[in-house]
């Protein structure tokens, strides 16, 4: 891991590196003498490690006394799209523009971005919990929509996240499949009118994960409507 | 409204009461010189004003700052039955017992409670907001299962109440008219495996308010499984 930037502002130190040609971003409490709990945050499709959602959220950690890292998801941000992702992107906005069920197309765009960044996610773990700032003492995940897709099969495969917030995100056959295996607790949001995600399928993912300390939290409004005292709310569950 | 006794302890002051014919308890926070906003507890099927749900609650929500009033429904605690209730209980217990879908009985007598509960509730708060110590800036409602039946008419014909608390409860042919007319805050609380409301009644009832301001929670476990941290997250709710 190789720190490029190192900035302190209203309490968070903020550090861009690069990992495995990976870039990322690692905020910290700023001045405090103990090891902080670490929040993986995984951006949105489209998005990227400085998404404002993704900062104001990191932010709202670090208030909490938890660090944050984000990274850049793959053919997203500074990383470079294969013909494949062009293609998936093209048909995914062309299909919303028509007016078309794209549940399928996302879910098979985002299946194939958890096989390339499960990986990532937990090379970045394993580098960052040798860091002597951070703490192991439980690693929590945060995502939506692809975010979660990814989150998902990682919170499966990696005993080191104890405690996750999941949603946005419906039913497919690998993530169930990877939904059966997460045992921590978690909190899954659903947007009530979401026009990206059948609330049937939302709620039948909800009902896959194989943890009993599970919370569906669901809110009127789209996609991209999530109200702000949800993201409070879930920075609260994650500092617990 | 005539109060028949009262103590105080742990910073909360208890006055059981008689109201025309219905007895209830009121709990308002001890020694505070300004009044205490109004919260109506509504008690489950079987249960009554001193269950000890309602009194739990009824306590976090005294050390919340907030003043509390349970009531026993027609034909619980104190009151008498008659022999319709008799009928109902016997029927509703024997289907349970028989593992029979009991849904369609338990609306019907859950809409008979309403009807009776809902003038009483209203005429104990007329007296209530007369009280010094009560305010009338912003009542709310908590109530589950049967305590949700009284609850929706009755939010949704009083608009002295600005917040709501309901759950345990499903779609039925009144209830989605009257959940259509709740226009304030609310919060809906759902059990993931409810024994006795089946899953897509509750969803449709939660899509069924007229709010925009409204949130589905859903835990895992049976109609009696609610967990502790929604009870102390209804609190804080109420009391915003």
């Amino acid at each position: 891991m190789r720190f490029l930037s190192e900035s302190t502002s209203d309490g968070a130190t903020e550090r861009e590196f690069v990992h495995d040609g990976v870039p990322g971003i690692l905020w910290t409490p700023a001045g405090t003498g103990s090891p902080s709990r670490l929040v993986l945050g995984a951006h949105g499709g489209g998005q990227h490690k400085r998404a404002p959602r993704s900062v104001q959220h990191a932010s709202r950690c670090v208030a909490a006394g938890l660090a944050v890292v984000t990274l850049d998801s793959p053919g997203h941000g500074d990383r470079p799209r294969s013909a494949q992702d062009d293609q998936f992107i093209t048909d995914i906005r062309s299909g919303i523009a028509a007016g078309q069920d794209v549940a399928a197309l996302l879910s098979e765009y985002n299946a194939l971005m958890a096989a390339r960044a499960v990986p990532e996610w937990r090379s970045v773990l394993d580098a960052l919990l040798g860091l002597p700032e951070i703490s192991g003492d439980g690693t929590g995940f945060w995502g939506m929509s692809m975010g979660s897709a990814i989150g998902i099969p990682l919170v499966a495969a990696e005993p080191r996240i104890r405690a996750a917030v999941f949603g946005l995100v419906g039913a497919s056959g690998t993530l169930v499949n990877a939904a059966a295996q997460v045992t921590v607790p978690l909190r899954f949001l659903l947007q009530w009118d979401d026009q990206l995600i059948a609330r049937d399928a939302g709620l039948a993912l909800f009902d896959a994960f194989g943890t009993r300390q599970k919370t569906l939290h669901a809110n009127p409004g789209g996609h991209h409507d999530v109200p702000e005292f949800e993201m409070d709310s879930a920075v609260r569950f994650l500092a617990r």
